[in-house]
């Protein structure tokens, strides 16, 4: 019933390893080093995913003009709080958000915003998750001083 | 483009505190102690959230008439479950129906009404999440009985 | 690979014919009216799903001791509310709502309690739908008067 | 067995009062106008819960500082694209949007973005909805010239 | 803070074109029509999004050996129903599965089955989608007769 | 206000262990095994969701004709990356979708079907759900060989 169609053409071409490539160099330059281990770990289940990711996610997408780094991680960082469920991609996307330049403030202030418009319980994890990097990283507090209601 | 506008006031005044504290009130009142830990582990990253969450969330929202705690929770139950991934707020709200006077069977049934409406896994989930509530709690089996299809 | 197994029973058989009946007889009780033009829809398209509503949605699980009517209509108009997307639903069980017994003002408490949970847009929407139905039913405005702010 | 707590204040008090005037400032100045027809819509059903988005969603939320009105803007687009099914709310964030200074371009980027981060169909939605409002204002076609791939 | 790198390539470059062909070639194999209306309503718009979904959707992932096209329309039926609000995408892959093959019986029975994972809501914002295309193409009632419980 | 109702019927009686034995063959047909335990784990919880989820899930539902096992599961596993936060329950669907024949590729190669659709976030969490599964079986590599971008 269908008519034949060409497969998709092999990710082993030049043409698809220099996309990668491509892909790679924007990954590297805002991500500051936490996605090779993602990548790694589909390395035995689903390397044309990692690959599609990088390829199309990072050197078709992301590495678009229209918005900067910076702008792209707020869109993600909304994204993700609001779908639930996705605190792994979110730890990474934190970290990324703070490589391109966006201040902690400026991370908490977006999850913080986010609160209206997909509720608490999404923003607490949201936070969470953050905080749980921003640990790592030695930036606790945020903003130099704890508030004590 | 925009015009100018005053920002939010400092959550330091004497109105915001009052607020907060008409709001932890109502919070202590149907919490009963399970919240302290979520405010204070937002305390070094997000206070403010922490502030909005008590003084709008319980003393804006929770302590309006027109509904008891009781049916409060019953309609929170289900937010929760539908939205999928809130596990640890589930967990907190598990209690907190209970504080309020919500029976295990009430709470049992609120989550297995809801599979119908959200699907099985989803219900699954917050069974599990009730579960390790209840057990810590002595609660288990619900019932008195357990049945053995 | 997988063992053989019997397959779904005839929904013609007595057996199922009278959970049917059992079922149609909660849904009508509780209704009032607005689910038999949901189930004559599906009449030539899914048959059989209609079927499992009223069977097992209504007879098997809205008929079940442990929560009320009442208790209920709250727990699923947190899910709808939450899951978003379901404003067809949703419109019936505000009808359903009312139908049992909860006041609009219940209801209205009901959707604005939601906000803090998942959001202003989605506590919106259902609003929206609540509000058609009461205008439909001459139940505006809600609490008899109108607030000016 | 919840200990009494004291009902949420009257939203007729002088300092409720306030605080709605302090959020419809606000709301004025970022929202170029398409929000009273929401906040109008609520009078006669919900009128609390449009005093609650404007002195808490606007006056304490979005007047915060730490991230500009383009910035929440952002949040806000990646948040209702992958909330999904809050296409009305969307289409008053896209005119404000354009209102606080982002530029078409620049929306239509964001919900490119998305497409990766939530998949094609919600950004599909989203861009539908923008162009509904791109459309109403003459900002179409986006970017001054139509590509024919 | 981030390093500079590479901007996407354009996308009228000629590897971008063939890239694209070869995605047009197998969405018009498994379509049957109705795409080209979703692409041209985005022609104005987000051109570069129709080239994605294109190029990257239909080219690079369909086209993909390991499932065959009635294989991924069962999984994207079951996203879809699951995601909810993605009506008009659900519209669009109810015809591609008939088109590459699925039986009106198959989907519904996709359908129904998708009751049980998500809730009997979606199912039937599903299953109205559906019954909507296959009024178009004659294909009503399902199963050749209706059951009158 | 809503008319009397006769209660759900007890699953004690002869027709529901009938109904609930059909469904628990058809469950240990496809399932392979891991089902066991998540009913064990209702046992002194919701005994009643459990009975509900083998009579009606399994007997009434998945044993329908219409659709094979396979097919079912490649609806499930669509459904089960959507929905996101319900990666226990995926696991489980993994391991059925293995036992009823799918092979370790077509469950991968759905997956990334699944990343057009849901998000790049969404697909790796399931990804990474059936990586856990693989592992436990001896099924990595997944294609016998490992890409090295």
């Amino acid at each position: 019933m269908t008519e034949p169609f060409e497969p998709a053409p092999s990710l082993d071409s030049p043409e698809e390893k220099a996309r990668y490539d491509r892909g790679a160099a924007v990954l590297n330059a805002v991500d500051g080093g936490s996605a090779p281990a993602v990548m790694e770990a589909l390395a035995d289940i689903a390397p044309d995913l990692a690959h599609h990711i990088v390829a199309f996610g990072f050197g078709d997408i992301y590495a678009r003009a229209g918005l900067d780094p910076k702008q792209r991680q707020l869109v993600t960082l909304g994204i993700l709080t609001a779908l639930g469920g996705c605190e792994p991609q979110l730890e990474v996307h934190v970290r990324t958000s703070l490589n391109v330049g966006l201040t902690p403030t400026e991370i908490v202030e977006a999850l913080t915003h986010a609160a209206g418009y997909c509720g608490f319980p999404k923003a607490l994890n949201a936070i969470f998750t953050a905080k749980k990097v921003f640990a790592a990283r030695g930036l606790l507090p945020v903003g130099g001083e704890t508030r004590t209601d």
